[in-house]
């Protein structure tokens, strides 16, 4: 018997990968898609890739009730629209792991510095996880309510995590210079999102501090222990999918980083350490639920890494159904890509 | 128990394909790989996008011998090159899908036309099955040599076939104008094949007559006992994936085409016909075994029809292993994505 | 001294392309800009591409009265607003080269066919040239009201008015397939023409009949004197400028149709013939004022013919400043870009 | 009377930018054109860019001797191979740009460092200029060899030279973090510059040190007289043109940087500097001389500055030209491309 599941928000990007995940999985089912402004229309009207039955799905609106057996809900919402949501699913005794950004932070204080709004559901932030599975395991497995990382600190964090555990990094800011693929913006009618606008062209965005900076600081102190500065510099590049997160570092001992890397992950499915000197490309992690690293040893005190993710997968959609998996008790790895959709 | 398979020429685009496909298939394990150039290397450092333990299968070379048990082979070799491994796997016993030219043809007459040399393995042409799966399912199950068809031929053929075999199409030549991602064009390090050489800019290539004009040809008429001629003209598009042919056809009773075309694909899992009047994109079957159509209609006697593959996929190694389960009894649709990778 | 130059619309992207040839012309210069919707800003922090002190004028409102000395007119702007400024410009007397299609036809009663509405300005078709230039020169030298080409007009009438005239195509309509690039559906905030939604995808549209067909139709005649039905299959590219079109053509003697197009264009500086067999491709032309034209044969009676330009010069504002060059009196080529700015 | 000027290395990326710009110039023109592997064909027939009689020009060898009359001499030749070449045209008496890294470090020492081999011609250094044009103006009006700058250190040096003139940065190492368009890679038939290589992906290469990270540190400490170490990573894009440099930068008033910016490139035609808290895009100069200059303030001594050029224009065949005209008295901006070529 599979779980039903449903997908608030399902016409986005994110929203069309949780489909194309869900659909696929073998113990999750789509019992119900809800998207506010397209709702009484066919799935396949509005996601030209969705495919067999689930292209014949009527969208229901954001509002409408859910089935009675749905278990699982996935809200791929705007911040502040998902945490009304999540809380009334939370009331209805359904699991949640929520896409947006409303339940990754411990305070409302720090949610109100970065989102420029006051928390709606405050309450909340209690039972919510941040799941960052990896590093997040045993929490998730016990929540109800998981609040999925954002991309940029899912691939700034993962490596980063073990080396400010293990103290070798020095205390200034951490410079972290990141480059995604235009989806992570959203599928909103904005002009400076338009073909010809993005084609053929690369910006940073976002200074002097893009929102997932504190998510960044938040959970680096949060998974270490030890208080990080970061200096963060996202960029929008023309490609759909894909984000490359370059961190500059400064510390000791860098020949040591590696194996410091290699034995935090050695045994995951979803990272993988290239070995020193080689770096990752998004292609390699492309339609993959995997983070690719890289390591370039500068000088007994200065290194680059390079971390790759798919924005869409890890970052969003597939660290999602890692938590789900996760939060049911099934494996880890159930339903999620290995190798990238290449090229 | 899974199924041991051989992948020989597994380092292009379409062997990386193959490799995601059949490493993910709930009834085949990847037993062996075989690169011609790349002998001695570890997958992962060819193929970027290859995860887990596939990545550190060491490559052997396009000879060396096969493990006994291997059932199943797919050759991804360039045509002429691909005849010999086949006739060896045939000899061993073993059932081949062939993704190269050489066994598409039914006599070495049209072979020599259009691949301009003579065929090493004519006593091969009997015992070959044209794949093209939604047409030749009941031969393809008994065939132990399927020969892949090209990817041009398939997204003409499906929408032509039914229209075909009704006799509705006039007696003209037909008018084929494919567009092409860059991938169909295989990993050889050409000038013309550079990234800033394909980038921001279209072509025609392949004329008077491109090869798989022929092919296409051959396989009308064989699937439909009209005979039928085709004037083909392929493009080349700065995308990596999806191939998009238009067809301008003329015949009679245009508005009873739709119906002709319901007919034969309704039960289809990797045919979807779209509503009269809609027209597809590739972006919609791109990573994606399926092939979309859509049809114009101009008038009583003119219409146009545009259908969409995923050339890696159902133009390649998705109809490769789609026409694998068929062969050993499978489930037709298992281990084939259904839903695109969008976007 | 410089004739001052009017631009209405000049922040779209044909708006764009017209100032950088303007301020680069030697005749020419820029006295004002207008702008719909982004009046009072300064052109620069609309056209991130605009240096110098261009970047610093103000937009003025689409309605503002123009400097008194502004003898030419350059109206970018969308169908049915662009005839009431153009009305108002020739009422005061300055010379107008019109981008829209208000004035390509010559007839109200083709407009309305074509545009679904009513011409608001149906007095002035008398003196509004078709500045197709190779084609028109004469008649464009003495106009005051030049409507500039569409731009899958001016790819397709080039190559076939030369055959048309000679006699040498069969009756039958003529297939004409072209894909261009995403710049031509301009600079509208619209979800299908967001970056993630064109990138790596093809489609068709603008079926079952494209306004553009009228015009090809009506052009076609009108400078051949032969009647001609086109079946004209527009596609959008992911590549932001570029337009190719595919003719598929049936007649006669077509060993001879190359010495045709020869003839008529071998002096024009801004059609190239490729020799029999090349084809051209849309980064040959991008960035510059040509049509390249490129010629296979299939047969005695059949051809294929590719004719490539760039969607935003030859096919909008460079083809405008050709005329206006002639309608002024100047050497035709002057401050047109002859080479691509490849790649 | 136009200078008679030759081109050394045409058929490349760079040597088509350069027949582009040469051919549009008022007062060069192009005597000569050779290609190492082309000689023998026609130009157009290796650049499809190429229009009217330069397509026509016969390819020379790369070691034909020069026509008697030319003046200048232009050489895009690989590193090495240009160093004999420039070496016989001073010889000849000739004035040379060259845009290879042969002659832009003061010692053979370093050279070889860089580069890992000896130096050809080292007795060449003394007169070698470095054309960084903004702050070498009348040392390269003097000189008959400039070596033309690398794009990597033009992006990176523009912004930092006013700052380190002022003592305003920090001791630390600079980190520079670039992303560039593929061109930049060159025209070689390479794997891993293929479409579907580059295409869809990013990633960092060239560590642990680019060659250009020795360019940077000599020249801003030979335009400023204070040492600096830089922490280079470039990235490589999916975008044809187009480089985007990030400079994470620390140091004392950060407030009062964009003062120093402005005043030190207020008058420059191809330096813009954009309002606080603006940032460029390489959309903005790409087709363009330009350099476009953004800074965000973080804190009192944190910034960020971003910076813009077209690698083929100002970080290389552009900035060339402007060399060149400085080299013969003209001015500076005489035959340069303002505005970018967009979208």
């Amino acid at each position: 018997m599979k779980i039903p599941v449903a997908i608030l928000g399902a016409t986005g990007y994110t929203g069309a990968e949780l489909i194309r995940l869900i659909d696929g999985h073998p113990r999750f089912r789509i019992a119900h898609l809800a998207a506010h402004s397209q709702a009484g229309k066919r799935a396949g009207s509005v996601l030209p890739g969705c495919g067999g039955h689930i292209a014949d799905i009527m969208l229901a609106a954001a509002d409408a009730p859910l089935p009675d057996d749905v278990e699982l809900v996935f809200t791929a919402l705007p911040h502040a629209a998902a945490a009304a949501s999540v809380a009334a699913c939370i009331r209805q005794g359904r699991k949640v792991v929520d896409l947006s950004a409303d339940f990754r932070h411990q305070t409302a204080a720090v949610y109100q510095q970065a989102y420029g709004i006051e928390h709606p559901h405050p309450e909340l932030f209690e039972q919510a996880v941040y799941g960052l599975c990896e590093h997040a395991r045993e929490r998730v497995a016990g929540a109800s309510l998981v609040a999925n990382p954002g991309c940029y600190p899912t691939s700034t964090l993962l490596p980063l995590i073990p080396l400010l555990k293990a103290g070798v990094l020095a205390d200034a800011a951490i410079i972290v210079d990141s480059k995604s693929g235009t989806s992570g913006a959203g599928r909103s009618a904005k002009t400076d999102l338009l073909y010809c606008e993005i084609n053929e062209s690369v910006k940073a965005y976002g200074l002097p501090r893009h929102r997932h900076a504190w998510e960044m600081e938040e959970w680096a102190e949060g998974f270490s222990g030890k208080q990080v500065r970061v200096r963060f510099v996202p960029h929008i590049l023309p490609m759909n999918r894909g984000m490359l997160t370059t961190l500059h570092l400064s510390g000791q001992d860098t020949g040591n980083w590696h194996a410091l890397l290699a034995a935090a992950y050695q045994h995951e499915p979803f990272v993988r350490l290239l070995p020193v000197g080689e770096l990752p490309s998004t292609a390699g992690v492309s339609g993959s639920n995997r983070c690719d690293i890289g390591i370039s040893l500068l000088s007994d005190n200065e290194a680059v890494i390079v971390s790759c993710i798919d924005n869409l997968l890890k970052g969003a959609a597939g660290q999602a159904v890692q938590n789900a998996n996760l939060m049911f008790g099934l494996d880890e790895a159930m339903g999620l890509p290995l190798h990238a959709c290449w090229p």
